[in-house]
């Protein structure tokens, strides 16, 4: 099975590594794809989150990190990718992955996605409210790689 | 019964075409009311509304489409209108009109909202999908009437 | 418009009056029909409930009381109902409710369910409820006609 | 990826037999796993489930119809699975499972659970719908497999 | 503030406990209350749910563990409680945590009731899993204080 | 019990007056906290903000009211406050507060979050509301304190 976890990343956080770790058990190859999106004002480039990612999937073998711009579904066609795999946390997430998860299947029948619910200790975590404990410059050492806390807390001095 | 199913429209869908057919089998008379709302930058003009509007409910003689600006319940009061129509599709729509249901009620006790759920197929469609395919370039022939897709293609030329 | 509201009305609530209230203000013709459910063992008798629920929308004049024993689908054929009333109180109600309406629309595509939010007030309220205050000697008065308050005080003597 | 799909299946409907076809593409093999429960009252005998489980999924190759009785997890070891299926249909599936799935992978963190988000038009259907309406002498042809319906038809006669 | 948490505690689990010891700090004084109620089967009688209570809380030293049958409300009164804490693990305990807030606050405006998050580890377990993994002879160390673990196993001998 | 109920407050509505009543009886000090977030435009400033939450519970001698920057965490040590009171209204609420109260007892043990739900009254009600009605020229006068409405009425003169 070859999957695809899509994502913005912005930045990286243990919930999604936790997430990328177990589909990476399940999958002969994972593409990890960052998505670019001109239009949204990012936290941080497109090449700082692709050096932290690969940081921190180094050891995963079977991992491939990509970009991606477009439609999801051309993709997957493109790569012959069977899966999307998405983690879900909460309700909120299940009402638009759900919508998403339709739309893609309904674009292209092949076009297959995969939840996995988020470890117990993780529901509460996401990008955004990293981002808003290191504005306020609260301690995030605990919610994301080491990579990323060492790149965020330099970009600081 | 005169009812009202006011919304954005932009563009009117699939899934809007559906609860206008099956709400103006229950009414003898069906407002389609465009929201004017100059603080939101609109993907189409008011007048492309209306005109993509009118052309695809032309086969419903008890609809009639007008736009509004101001409070709903104004325009319920204005013009005798028994009840609003509202689409559900999700939890997420639920939360959110349930809210504006009560809250109309309390500012009119005779505001009252009547919701439709969506047939099973619209459940995962929206004007934002809608805009979000066509931005990639994706197809968008399955989810918006003739006249939508005609018109945005034409656009693009 | 012909409506009915179908229920349990075991017994009826001021929610339930509510709902018939307001659904009668916008059909011509409402159906109350109280579900004959042999399997599951009953608080008040189906003669009963009809009683009461006659007794509490007496000033109703366009509110016929019947009963039902089957599908739902197959009596809105026979008696030309144009629509299915169902008060929605919670996400719960949301839930349960939807897949009732897509599976009685999926047998019959004229059977159209219009959902009314409940009034603030009664969005705790529940015919359970009610018999597990009576159960244990509470004051049921501010939940029910009085009719019904009346009807179960006098079982207790 | 071994999976493995549980359920009770009282009967097996359309539902059941979509989610059934695309963890099949997804899987190397698909066990799909009849609950033994003793405590509740069935409508369909094991043999008759598992039978009709068969014939409905005859052209499917690496699926295989097994029965289990006990802890799911105890099972996944077992038989060195890799992952649980289930099909999430509503928020209401959501929460349930959400539970389920954290409990299994905590008593057995190699317990990994996928969902696959059912197709729109299966989202209202259940094996307790498909009950009631055979009850009622309703058309179950549309939600089940041709031999369950040809089956239960035969019981009546 | 006197606050009282009321359930059925078949068996207590670690969440509980978890709520009681965090509400325990911001209590003066914490009934620990356990309805009985006549009309369940229950697993565990009650002087077995007392005991096991007591011997789970009895470091906590301004928790007192007592009984109650009939309405919550009434209790509130007789022992001028000033609120009620409940847990919430999930979508569906809000529900219908809601609805038996605002019920009890209808009946005695001051029938306050606050409610705690489950902490993490916590949102996928209750005693209906406790009971089932007992029963499959499956290992409930994790999810129990030690005595209720210890009563159960003897149970078996 | 030292509590914080922290918010943005532009404006303070009738709903927040009720939980910061409730509260305050529970509470043997409490901190109305107002949020100043550079990053989002406000209806009102801070300064307005201040004055008004002051005026509208004038008579509630334990309430104080307070400006908050940085992480709520933080305020929490230094002020040796017990726990966060949050108002619950609808599902979309419990999500985001959910994760937020996770967060918070994540980044500090002690930082404990109390719920209280929405009156029913009120659960239709937010600030965005109010200023929408307001912005259209509708009556705000039952959904705001009289301060409120009255500082309000004089900015359009």
């Amino acid at each position: 099975m070859i999957g695809i976890y899509p994502g913005s990343f912005d930045p990286i956080t243990n919930g999604h590594l936790d997430i990328i770790n177990r589909a990476s058990r399940l999958c002969e190859k994972l593409y990890v794809a960052v998505l670019i999106n001109e239009r949204k004002k990012k936290f941080l480039s497109i090449d700082e989150k692709l050096e932290l990612i690969k940081e921190a999937t180094v050891d995963l073998e079977n991992v491939e990190i990509i970009t991606f711009d477009g439609l999801l579904v051309d993709l997957i066609k493109d790569r012959d990718i069977d899966c999307i795999i998405k983690g879900l946390r909460a309700i909120s997430d299940f009402d638009y992955e759900f919508q998403m998860a339709q739309l893609n299947r309904d674009m292209n029948k092949d076009a297959e996605t995969l939840f996995i619910m988020s470890s117990p200790e993780f529901t509460f975590l996401s990008s955004s409210a990293v981002r808003e404990i290191y504005a306020f410059d609260g301690d995030i050492g605990d919610y994301v790689p080491y990579c990323v806390k060492n790149k965020l807390e330099n970009k600081k001095k």
